[in-house]
């Protein structure tokens, strides 16, 4: 402890005082070494959420984060090594579309994520949907899946950022979790660890973002741009759409089924559209194309031929899964009791709350309350209308896919929520990618 | 849970929203059963702590706390019933000599205190550094203690309000502490269940409260003497000067020899007043003086003759104590290493930091830098100095006692930081009594 009293800490930053670094250490460290407990913590990460952190307590704790574990060198491999990150939002599948076909078009994608936060769902839990695919790699392994199809998808191990994969689950379980400096931290140092040459991030903006304001979104963005470029990696941002869920499943397993139906050409137009322009710009800082544009021409034609699916299946098999899913997403386990929910008016579909089904997946049994819980990979909900559909009463307005009667109910309940249906049809549409920052 | 996710209520109180009646309970409740992690509850009392609670939700939660356990009925005892409680200082050893002398004085006095907390000692830490002193009585030991002497002190039991019992240990150790809600709830919870009459309360404000802020002080004191008020027990408020420690003595086994001394006619002059004030209120609320003016002659009169000193040794004597320890105040336990700190300048004493002197105590092994850490009663400041007196260098400013010499080190320094010398003497003072707030 070096003498630094925990109380004493958790009120200098509760007071909006800055913690210099050898206090931050103290506390971080000692957390790590489980001297300071989870309750002082998350009083701690609370008091962050209204009093921020300086650039210099951010940077401090980056290389703490960073630092409390080891840092890939992946030097020997010889192709740009480029990542993408997403910040999260509902229904955001993006990541299983991407990475094969980034490998497909020439790049390395050595792909860490996490598992669902809040109200979204994350990689690694959708990868877990598919049969035998193991997300814990050793370092080794992880490598070598890397060298032999020059991707590979694994969780926060054990060794990469140990600081950051402790304070994601209790920022998770404490909702504190929308903070810029806390997400940019988190992201960053995972990302850093991993010995990139380029990190393509999609900062999420709107209602379903973690944070919905655009101005609070641009911060964000713009903060890990400079911390990733101050570092030496390549870094751009794209701040993009989260009004409405991405595609139309919500739900872990649904959610890669549909993934896999894209990258075999066969997707929702929004989310082809933003796994291929963020293909693009891994192209670019990958030096793989000569602009973003040319860089999503030829993400475009690989994604709509199913250029990325070979490289998915190999993937799935290197890791343990059976790829026999890859081909057939269908086969991906279903939940015992799927009905669709009906709507109740006339109109057109006015908006679609990311939030409510979130967290009505959360509900079903497909998200964290806590720290640790189990998750039911085959709940969730199947979208069947689009914003500015024309429906009817009665007409089906998605599916529910849920474990017994009575969450079916729910879910039933949360759709026809979730889905407002107004008189007029909606005139406002906003683009999809809102913003692009570069270093 | 009634299906209640406890992220969504720590998302809600974070953002400012109202929480309701039922949404309170599930939270404070589950957490009382431990289906609440304490990380969680940590995150919801630094959110409270940025936001406040409503008047409903302030109200809702202090019944929540009520009914978590016992009430008293003390309807049998024929003496009115009547409590003083501190919101905490340094110093502040008030409990320990009013509480025998309003006995003595004719009330009842069922005093039910906390441990220390943060920077400040709390009675029960006191009470046992007399040798043998039991503060965790049955409800049954209690009562049948208050029957024979007029006056009991214990500590928080299990019985009564068991969930500020638990927010108490966790808001210490969180950095949670200064909140008018949250300490609002705490104190009156435990002092509505006391089944009294009357309520005094000695609200401290200046440095070395947990509200420094007068404003603060105020409106806490204001919202206690409602609550009481609204719930039929007559309650009266003193806002009290905290800006240095009252008295001489600052660590748990020093400051209740100095209130054994006080009580025998012998105490520093801030503490007899503030006694007696205090005792005069308690008088006039249970109808034993016609005015407080009154009932403060008598207390200040009975103070002075030593008459408090006989039941305080009866009082020991019944919660199994030694009362030699009563008459000789000297024999209680005292620390291995004692020395004088030196005053550094010549000039005026312009100032005594209580907050210095109150974390000092902690870092001397006092005080409680986690929930259940062990405490030394017997380290601690005792001061040779007042406000205003004049020191040249060389001059003793006061003693510290610590438990080896790495602590004495430690400690010749906080109390040499803490005594600040002027060149000018002081000119401006301000009164120990600022406000009387009534129902």
């Amino acid at each position: 402890m070096n003498g630094a009293i925990p109380t004493r800490l958790i009120e200098k930053k509760r007071r909006g005082e800055e913690l210099h670094r050898g206090e931050l250490e103290s506390f971080f460290l000692g957390f790590l070494r489980n001297e300071i407990p989870d309750y002082q913590m998350a009083a701690f990460l609370m008091a962050v959420h209204f009093q921020g952190l300086s650039r210099t307590e951010l940077e401090s704790l980056l290389d703490l984060m960073i630092h409390s574990g080891d840092v890939l060198d992946l030097g020997e491999i010889p192709f740009p090594k480029v990542d993408k990150h997403s910040t999260g939002g509902v229904g955001d599948k993006t990541s299983l579309v991407l990475a094969p076909l980034a490998a497909e078009l020439g790049l390395c994608v050595p792909m860490m994520s996490g598992r669902g936060l809040g109200h979204t769902a994350g990689t690694v839990d959708k990868l877990e949907a598919i049969p035998g695919f193991r997300t814990q790699l050793t370092l080794e392994e992880f490598r070598s899946v890397l060298e032999r199809v020059g991707v590979a998808m694994i969780g926060q191990t054990s060794e990469i950022a140990p600081l950051d994969r402790r304070l994601y689950a209790l920022r998770d379980a404490t909702s504190t979790v929308p903070s810029v400096p806390l997400i940019s931290a988190s992201i960053m140092s995972k990302k850093l660890a991993e010995g990139l040459d380029g990190l393509v991030l999609d900062v999420k903006t709107g209602g379903g973002a973690f944070l919905p304001g655009e101005e609070e979104s641009l911060d964000l963005a713009r903060t890990m741009v400079d911390l990733g470029e101050q570092r030496g990696v390549r870094t751009t941002a794209l701040v993009t759409d989260m009004g409405a869920p991405l595609g139309h499943a919500v739900g872990n397993g649904l959610e890669t089924a549909e993934a896999l139906r894209c990258l075999a050409g066969d997707g929702p137009a929004d989310l082809a559209h933003l796994s291929a322009a963020l293909v693009g710009e891994m192209l670019f800082l990958g030096d793989l194309a000569p602009t973003p544009e040319d860089g999503f021409e030829r993400a475009r034609e690989a994604l709509a031929s199913g250029r990325g699916i070979d490289r998915m299946a190999k993937l799935v098999e290197l890791q343990g899964g059976d790829p026999s899913h890859v081909e057939e997403p269908s086969r991906i386990p279903r939940a015992q009791e799927i009905a669709p929910a009906e709507s109740g008016s006339s109109g057109y579909v006015g908006g679609i709350s990311p939030t409510a089904l979130g967290y009505g997946v959360v509900e079903l049994g497909g998200g964290r309350k806590r720290m640790g819980d189990p998750v039911d990979l085959s709940v969730g909900f199947s979208l069947g209308v689009r914003l500015g559909d024309r429906v009817e009463v009665g007409d089906p307005l998605g599916e529910v896919h849920a474990r017994d009667p009575a969450g079916l109910r729910k879910g039933l309940d949360v759709l026809r929520q979730a889905v407002v249906v107004v008189p007029e049809p909606p005139t406002t549409s906003s683009s999809l990618i809102r913003h692009r920052l570069v270093g």
